[in-house]
């Protein structure tokens, strides 16, 4: 992966509340930009995750988190996160994030969510709706059709 | 205050997820032990809390939090937070907490949280209820009541 | 206070992260928006924050917080934070902060910070230095001097 | 991995401040957790961790962390965190880490974490020292030498 993969960026800065007695950003800190990088790009593709469960019965579970720490990062560093879909398999969607400096020139860490889309009457794993996957394949395109 | 005003204390050990830059626990921590020190508190007191809003139709809710910072919290401390009821006026309930090291020799913070109960219905604050009102007259006595 | 009073703000959204199992945002991170919200006051003074130990040999500590709760905050609420020096002391500053929505008609909460300046050498309160006071009393008016 | 892999286990008890809205852990405290049971491994191996890059000139740095998350941890349920060390490379510790309930017959999550020795002032990788590699090898047996 490198910055042209993603078509999608979200801009942060590193909060003081999020670096430890090491000065650069707690580990675990990741997982929450991460988080918030996925929920900015619903929102860039209009999709309001919000009614997801009512709509379909169902809700996404994380089942998976990847990262890979690169450099660290310091207090008060503007950063992006990019996001992308890289997989939609029958029930499950495979997020690549990565972390960039603002000018995208360096790479802070790189990373990968799982969702599961789980029944919420069964608590089995269901097919990913068609809304969010036409909304996925419309930006990423086919080659994401596991 | 001072220690022997509380008949409740936790015990607790600074995680290097909860120190900052300075090497000492982050500001906003605090009212995370606070919190969990009410937890245990009620726990103590055999009270559950999980049952209660379907008991009563109504809430707590914290109103205000008030953290004096002594001495620094430093990693991998142990320390012990102490509990104790200071008022129930008519809706609302006023806890002192107070933070000390494990010989209880040295206090690192003092504060205050003061919830208030609220009907989950007409969202209007509301008269707290006799169980948890016994309850907490039992431990600390009288002297609570407003 | 009202939304009049203060001359800077600064923009958020709450993350999923924040939240807590009844929906709205936990307690304790009120505190880390504050704490961003001063270090981009004095990023907008122009003030450099991290040179401050280097060049007086002390450095601020904070010594009190406080937060009154007035309404909830929920998931994805975008918000403003308020913040300006209300006093200064000899050796202390009074910060004031507010949480308002995004177009500043509803508060969510007021709270206040207060910081010390301390010795790093002697561990002893001092003056703050002329730098930062002047640069806080350009800004909010010769009444900050208490 | 089973329970009957690991040696050492660190209890815990989730706290009101780590769930999310859908009332389970969020998914990035899983870390905090894996970071608490690692330093409660080296403090219960007696290794003096905070000594370490004082003694070698090198330090730590994780690289690598994941998760599965199998089943979602509620508020206040007390659970275990399992921690060994699965392999020791030249550079690199790998430990596993599985969370299990506190009769350890349910699992609720594994993962991983990786470590790289690096040291201080070349900023290299560098041979892991000998002290913590006998005191993990006499622990956890020689199978772990990579």
């Amino acid at each position: 992966m490198a910055r042209e993969d993603f078509k999608f960026f979200h801009d942060f800065r590193v909060r003081y509340s999020e670096i430890d007695g090491q000065g650069v950003v707690f580990n675990a800190h990741y997982l929450t930009y991460f988080d918030v990088a996925i929920t900015e790009y619903f929102r860039d593709l209009n999709f309001d995750y919000s009614q997801y469960p009512e709509k379909t019965g169902a809700d996404f579970h994380l089942v998976k988190s990847l990262v890979n720490y690169e450099r660290p990062l310091l207090f008060d560093t503007e950063f992006q996160v990019g996001c992308r879909t890289q997989k939609i398999g029958n029930s499950s969607i495979v997020f690549v994030l990565e972390i960039f400096d603002k000018d995208q020139s360096e790479r802070y860490a790189s990373g990968e969510i799982i969702w599961v889309n789980t029944n919420q009457t069964t608590h089995k794993t269901e097919r990913v709706g068609d809304e969010i996957r036409d909304l996925l394949v419309g930006f990423e395109g086919t080659g994401i059709i596991q």
